[in-house]
């Protein structure tokens, strides 16, 4: 007899939806107030976190599977560019009220799929309500041999500026999405729209780059909130210059249509952001051997420019003039 | 000469009131992408997030530095009960509209001066803004040695049923603060008010206690979302039923003369939450010994009932009659 404990809906929701992803040993299923993290020998632990909030970071509109997804992997293409491999994620999430079980059941299935991907289980977290916009916060956990992490700090004058993949994808897409009742970007047609957007959704966090930057790297970080601004970020830390070149910039095919037939828009794929692609200082003697590990591990890398000494970013149009910007960045303040 | 970097608003933010909280070296001033943390030999890590918003879980006029202390000490509270001492935390914070400086640096300061009194440097973190209400995630990270930590399974029939301070404050500052337009409790006089309003907005995390629990505890977890269904989690996690005798569970003066003048608030004291007090097996050869070490280092603790074989929780009137809730623990869902 006695008071029997009905579970709550919260704790129903948890085990339904979330105890799943929870693949780890020290995560007691979920049913404990705290996981536990026996931390691999010889290794230091790597920490993120990233909050996300719908008509901020994302649309409240966007797959719920890919809001998931996507808030997983800004941190992991952080962990990423440290040169960490992941270890596990502690989830927080405000729910709004048109979250509705489905919408629960589709963002969880997003994020345990991409959990699976990059062998980041959920440690824990916590679920609750909120009468404003849905608000996700994941804490990622990488592990690097100890004494490695790849910070900003450390590019030296002479080592060559180098990003992977291709920049510039995800903010057209952004801006494409404004422009769609204008006519969108009238160079492009659907299949590249869909591409760019397809990297706004699915940022590729660059785990496969992660032992060849500790290995390689004197300074890395991931491109989040523009490439100009975060280079800038990068060569602040080590106390470099940094000149970029834009002929090589590696763009994709829709974002080298568009900005071919709209020259203002390349300002928007070097500083929107959202990118999720790695930048890093490689030392030149060293380019040729990471570049070919990186593209045999399926991730393309480019040289867009060189460090040197002094302070400050200079981004050179195809002329070879000095581009200036009205923003390097994205900033929320 | 380029493009010279201008810090954002945002960097100058973080440099400006949250870089002082960084006071561990792995958090490298909050000047990367990420932290690393070398984890201490012959420990485990313990991990525990909570998510709190505006309007749900604190009010948007609670004092910034006060919600920002009860912020990470709902965190510490579950470090503290799993037996785990902290070693740093990461905050994600959306800034609703209102936040402005001033309120950014009392929230900082707070949080800092709890970062200082709990040991528990910042290791970094997220700052954004959000159309909604101000919504703050704490990831916190603790130690124990290494196969220790404390968890909900573990309490065995014969197991004494201990909390430590007292019960039920929280939730009666909660009720007070709905009905202070209609004369608040008639029994309560202006600082008893008060001493229940400072427990709601600052919640002691008992991690006095850590060592104890992992010393003496067969299971512990914190009361967060009230005693009563609190009790319930760790009974079926373990796998036993419990008894609670009503006349045991220690209350605060305000507590007890509000009670004694509304019997109904028994209720709420017993299922309310917010608590952040231990709630714990302890075998009753050791109850002397862990009572007698709980006082010496500060923390009362007070054994209210007894684990049996069964399931589900049995609350006990004062005449020894079981009673029955509404409902026995504050869920979100």
């Amino acid at each position: 007899m006695g008071t029997k404990r009905l579970p709550s809906n919260e704790d129903k929701l948890i085990e339904r939806f979330f105890k799943p992803l929870a693949q780890h040993p020290g995560a007691l299923a979920l049913t404990d107030d705290a996981a536990y993290l026996t931390p691999p020998a010889g290794h230091d632990l790597v920490l993120t976190a990233d909050m996300a909030v719908a008509g901020v970071h994302f649309f409240a509109d966007d797959p719920a599977d890919a809001i998931a997804k996507k808030a997983l992997r800004v941190n992991l293409s952080d962990l990423a560019a440290k040169g960490a491999e992941p270890v596990g994620a502690l989830l927080t999430i405000s729910f709004g009220e048109k979250a509705d079980e489905a919408w629960i059941e589709a963002f969880a299935r997003g994020l345990g799929e991409d959990c699976a991907a990059f062998g980041c289980p959920l440690f824990g977290g916590d679920t609750t309500k909120t009468p404003g916009p849905l608000t996700i916060s994941i804490t990622a956990i990488g592990k690097v041999p100890s004494g490695t992490m790849v910070k900003r700090a450390g590019a030296r004058p002479g080592d060559l500026i180098v990003v992977s993949g291709t920049i510039g994808d995800a903010a057209l897409a952004l801006q494409l999405k404004t422009r769609l009742l204008s006519g969108g970007f009238g160079a492009l047609n659907e299949a590249q729209a869909g591409e760019l957007r397809q990297r706004y959704l699915f940022p590729l966090p660059r785990l496969a780059l992660a032992k060849l930057l500790r290995d390689h790297a004197n300074a890395a970080m991931d491109v989040s909130d523009g490439l100009v601004g975060d280079l800038g970020k990068l060569a602040e830390a080590s106390g470099v210059h940094a000149t970029v070149e834009t002929s090589k910039i590696p763009l994709s095919n829709p974002a080298h249509d568009a900005i071919a037939a709209e020259a203002g828009l390349l300002e928007t794929a070097l500083t929107g952001g959202d990118d999720y692609e790695v930048l890093a200082a490689i030392p030149e003697a060293s380019f040729a051997a990471f570049a070919e590990a990186a593209g045999k591990a399926g991730v393309p890398v480019t040289a867009i420019g060189r460090f040197s000494a002094g302070a400050g970013v200079a981004v050179l149009g195809p002329d070879g003039q000095e581009l200036s910007f009205e923003k390097t960045a994205y900033s929320h303040f």
